[in-house]
């Protein structure tokens, strides 16, 4: 079995990067959709169209036979239309985030922070709710050009952090859940801010979700980054986070076939 | 003769309004590629390819006869391709900019800030330098997201503008090109942090390149937005700007034809 991971651009690396501590012989083959990131600005129905075309791709070409949604807006439109089109399992980041958050919330009161398309599904809301959990979110669309841009510490980040933060910290939340492949790479200075907070994403125990299908994984270390434009921002977060691993551009002829 | 106009979003609408204070009622046809934007953190190859599709819907369904890129990111990087491959006039954002900003500048100091893509491709810099002035450019990735998230205002857009445009201050610029669509929308503030500066967008003489051609004009006020997709922050600028031209919605696969 090879795992399919696809993100809407690099963000999605940092997930590769989590499964690779437990599986780091695994056949794994990643998709950025650079050509047409971000996802969290579109509407429903082109997040739900670019995914199939994103997962088909990776079953076309490699036969994978379990897909990570490594993107929160593509985990919270396309998983069910993904799961009924593709027919293997398919693990989103929503799950694993929210797992963890439960686990470790003592209040219960659980912030989820994402970008406008994530928070306004509601895919979070709803989970942490069914649970028994109190949700405040917020949309923060200023947070990925921040962290594209390479603006993870400063003055100017840490103001639009509280700008954003500050009232659903007011809420009293203790656990704050990073829905966005992008957010991470704050999580030093939101601490910085509100040293008490569990900060949680979706890397927690993604691999929990993965052992299920452990068994029959393939190990001979094909792993591959594919990305569908070479945009020159790419390469920064690519070789600070997977220096390692080949990558290759694909036409976006070859993603468009839907 | 009718009028196309794209942009890789909504931008490119300070344009189309910009051109209807002259001709109220010339055909206009104006696509905004909101599926795939924004164009200015791809790659060079890819926002050819964009634009040219962008172009091509245009004069295959309303025969448009002069092509005008609202975008500068496409502008700096598409014009020559897109004139060699539709054989009508294609006006670009950047030439009315210069011409401007050579005409109000003083001191012939003349600062330009655009995207990552625009300021990359030197298509500014070349241009003013040819004319004999000494610039000074910014690329400025965070200012479409504020925008786009409605952000002209307050403490943290100010920052940002200072953190971004101060060293080109020092410098001693009197002008300042905004090149990209987006920024006339932050003019407020930069000219609250420097009052004396001269601000230029690419609107300020757009019609005077138009003029050139309206003989041929068709008046018949056949007007229209298509957008590839219906993101719901574009509606708050679309009813903002021109409420009153009617709007449709075109699917991806009629754009992506080459």
């Amino acid at each position: 079995m090879s795992i399919g991971i696809f993100d809407s651009g690099i963000g999605g690396l940092t997930v590769f990067k989590a499964i690779l501590k437990d599986f780091p012989d695994a056949d794994i083959f990643y998709l950025g959709d650079t050509a047409r990131v971000p996802y969290g600005n579109k509407s429903k129905e082109t997040i739900i169209r670019y995914s199939l075309e994103c997962a088909t791709f990776l079953k076309k070409n490699f036969d994978i036979n379990l897909l990570i949604v490594a993107c929160n807006t593509a985990s919270s439109y396309a998983v069910e239309t993904l799961k009924n089109y593709l027919n293997i399992p398919v693990i989103d980041v929503i799950n694993p985030g929210v797992e963890y958050a439960l686990q470790v919330s003592k209040t219960k009161k659980i912030g989820v922070i994402g970008t406008q398309a994530t928070i306004r599904s509601g895919s979070y809301q709803k989970l942490l709710q069914k649970n028994g959990a109190k949700v405040y979110s917020k949309p923060c669309p200023l947070f990925v050009p921040l962290v594209e841009e390479g603006r993870i510490k400063g003055q100017i980040t840490r103001l639009i952090i509280k700008d954003y933060l500050q009232e659903i910290i007011d809420e009293g939340i203790d656990t704050l859940i990073l829905g966005c492949t992008h957010y991470p790479l704050l999580k030093e200075e939101i601490l910085n801010l509100y040293p008490y907070l569990n900060i949680v994403d979706s890397t927690n125990t993604i691999n929990n979700y993965i052992k299920k299908f452990s068994v029959s994984l393939q190990n001979n270390s094909n792993q591959k980054i594919f990305i569908t434009d070479e945009a020159p921002s790419f390469y920064t977060l690519k070789n600070l986070l997977l220096p390692e691993i080949p990558l290759e551009k694909v036409e976006l002829s070859q993603i468009c076939t839907l």
